[in-house]
């Protein structure tokens, strides 16, 4: 597995497709963006209707209303986590990341680049299901960015500045705003996947009865 | 582009991911349904804390309430989008596609396998964002699925059935029912993607600027 580089075997892009907070100054080339959008199209949505709608976000304006997201977005996850900005000595795996996540959001407007995921409100799906018809293809837009050696994560940032967002970018009332995704090439490399195994996740038939594999 | 077999190339993967809803009856072998599942927990999810859980539905009490979400949701289908039976003679692509959607509900508890996509409830997270942490693992699933040459597609059974699921497979209260695929392989090939082009679904900065591509 060659992370951080160009990988085109599936396996290889999702099992190595994790979030990445830092990036290099570089800009993301239009062209390599675009086939991140493209890859985002090819999901499914409910009767295919694709509702959903992507903004781009470039000029100051928009950086400014996503700045917004950030500081509000940090804030919210101090709370939530628990977490404060980790000495400058400290460097335990907890520590690191913490420091991943205060450098992301103090980059703020200055971000390589960034991608609003929004979706139509539609009278036959409850809230609940909204984002089945979005969340598929902002992970086919991960996958595609991983794939040409992007980094991405995706953030809550567009409701936390939910308001400055919807006034600078002019986004009608039946859109919901569903995620805000970074990308840029990555600083270092993208580092291993820390997840459970399917035995913790699974269940076979009733949630009383985990998933068990041979051999 | 070898519609239906087996693919690695993840952009060959994403581009022919399509929804198949018609199956050849032969069994999915456990291990390729576990390397499915697998893929879906690589996905990422907010905080990384994977508050997903996947009920494999295999035994005749599981099967026989996915039926009923089937029943159902086959009824509301027919509202929502004004469907019904094409005649025998009806050979345009709206009769082709309907009759597909029939002969999947149809079949109800006897398609080939079927996983079914729960998350946690999180009281930091607002209901809209729930599947956030649910859909992209969901995305990565169908992706695995026609890496090696299943057929896939997301239905909303869980919901038109929703009581009955619970019951049968033991749901806890705080577990939202988010997406129930169905499984198999495919009958026929997988056929091509039918989407708009990415300059009918992404705006630049703001709502009234549509992404022009040059060349």
């Amino acid at each position: 597995v060659t992370n951080g580089a160009i990988a085109s075997d599936v396996w290889e892009v999702m099992s190595t497709c994790r979030a990445i907070r830092r990036f290099r100054a570089d800009p993301v080339p239009t062209e390599i963006l675009h086939r991140c959008l493209e890859a985002a199209t090819w999901a499914a949505s409910g009767g295919n209707q694709q509702p959903w709608k992507f903004v781009v976000i470039s000029g100051p304006e928009a950086r400014a209303a996503m700045a917004v997201g950030a500081r509000k977005a940090l804030e919210s996850i101090e709370v939530v986590y628990k977490m404060t900005r980790p000495a400058a000595d400290d460097d335990s795996p907890r520590a690191r990341n913490n420091r991943a996540v205060y450098a992301l959001h103090d980059q703020g407007r200055d971000v390589p680049a960034a991608v609003l995921f929004c979706v139509r409100d539609l009278p036959s799906t409850p809230e609940l299901l909204a984002g089945g018809s979005v969340y598929p293809s902002m992970q086919n837009f991960m996958l595609a960015a991983r794939a040409q050696g992007l980094g991405a994560v995706a953030t809550g940032w567009q409701t936390a500045g939910e308001p400055e967002i919807r006034a600078a970018m002019g986004i009608p009332d039946e859109y919901h705003l569903m995620g805000l995704v970074i990308v840029g090439w990555p600083e270092g490399h993208f580092g291993p996947l820390r997840r459970k195994p399917i035995e913790q996740c699974t269940v076979v038939d009733h949630w009383d009865r985990p998933l068990v594999r041979e051999g």
